[in-house]
């Protein structure tokens, strides 16, 4: 082989290695939080803090039943329609209202759960959400959620990392993750 | 170094190359549809019209709950055992007769989200499936799943882009894919 | 370009090839089992089986209500405070007391749909577990879960390949993994 074609050989092989590097996931976990379950939120951000302590970089994105958890129980907002007031009215309030996805037993089963994750030092679902916040646990919150269920971004939590978006900037984010998980 | 051995390391190097762009993740999204709920459901075709929007290709494979949904509530096939035929009473026929997977409140609340997604422009999940058919969005139908629930391809809904078959083809599309769910 | 220019430049090239290498995801499945349900559980260790059959390995790690699907039911342990001997006769005790996610219908949908899996030839959950464990995948138990149902690692099925963990064990399989499941 001659040099000079070695040498356009070597450069079409960079340009392809470039194009891999660019291509590959980063260290990166990105999660739908699709559920507004105690156990499920809870799990997730469990995940969520596991990866960050793995040094990994989180992305959480709160939809559906997940976007009540995010409201805060203290703040109050006015001027909503009629179903933004009964969807507010029906959902929990903020992330200490939640209840098991089973064995819930007309709350019973959710009050046994949360005595015992005490007991045990497991930490709740809000706590650990201000601990996401302080490990740099990227929120995003589903706009199309906010707007059907009819909440306002007045009331929700003070949370460092969040922003409103829609599933396009998700989709981003998990496309170059190492890791992707429907919760 | 001799020329020599550069051009062998260089080849070597190559071939490395080569098998890393072969198994790199391919721009798609796959996605299990295992629930039958009309939120979840929803969600789905959302996030893979998005991908669709973002130049992703994206498959869906429907399983178990999902399947149903599939069903076209116009067509009628007869020949089914009484098994088949309670499944076929008892379980959704189509999209339009999907429930929430919360707050259904015996129909009501399901009713509440239909109205509201009508009022705020969010289409729905029949609209959402025939979009999905329109941008390519491959689908694919667990063949074990249909059988268990005795359904017969005749009375599936008119899809461009619809097969029947077993798990392994998803894997095999999800092992390719930048992106999985199950949802 | 200079023999010893193009010499230092393939080996920076090497080193970015091997980078790339070393992160590339795995011929490896990586599953989460957070749903004790048991349609949910059977379409895991489908897809397990399914992905073992296509040459992945396969990592399954069982949380919260996918934890007592492994107890053993013959096996008898004492010494349980009180709320250890609640939850253990709450939850199904082992892979043959699971309930569906949907139309369980007081136990007769559940009931129903596995006297069809016999008719049909579908394995049941406890069968696909031992299948499962021939085939060589891997069960992680989440310790956290353990702890908090009161559960012992006595009262667990011997199951070849089972380990005791915490949510890192598994982020670091799911990390490397080119798929990736919350069910």
């Amino acid at each position: 082989m001659k040099k000079n074609d070695l040498e356009t050989q070597f450069a079409a092989l960079k340009t392809k290695v470039e194009t891999l590097t660019k291509e590959s996931a980063e260290n990166k976990l990105s999660m739908i939080v699709f559920s507004g379950d105690m156990d499920k939120v809870l799990a997730a951000l469990i995940i969520a803090s596991g990866a960050v302590a793995m040094g990994m970089d989180v992305v959480m994105f709160f939809t559906f039943w997940g976007t009540p958890i995010l409201r805060d129980k203290a703040k109050k907002v006015g001027g909503k329609d009629l179903m933004g007031t009964m969807f507010g009215a029906m959902l929990p309030k903020g992330a200490c209202n939640l209840k098991l996805s089973k064995m819930n037993m007309g709350g019973m089963g959710t009050a046994m759960m949360k005595s015992l994750m005490k007991k045990k030092n497991v930490a709740s679902v809000e706590e650990m959400l201000a601990v996401a916040g302080e490990l740099g646990v990227q929120i995003y919150v589903c706009e199309m959620s906010m707007d059907l269920m009819g909440f306002k971004r007045e009331e929700m939590i003070a949370y460092p990392n969040m922003e409103f978006c829609g599933v396009a900037k998700f989709l981003e984010e998990a496309k170059s993750s190492k890791i992707q998980l429907f919760i």
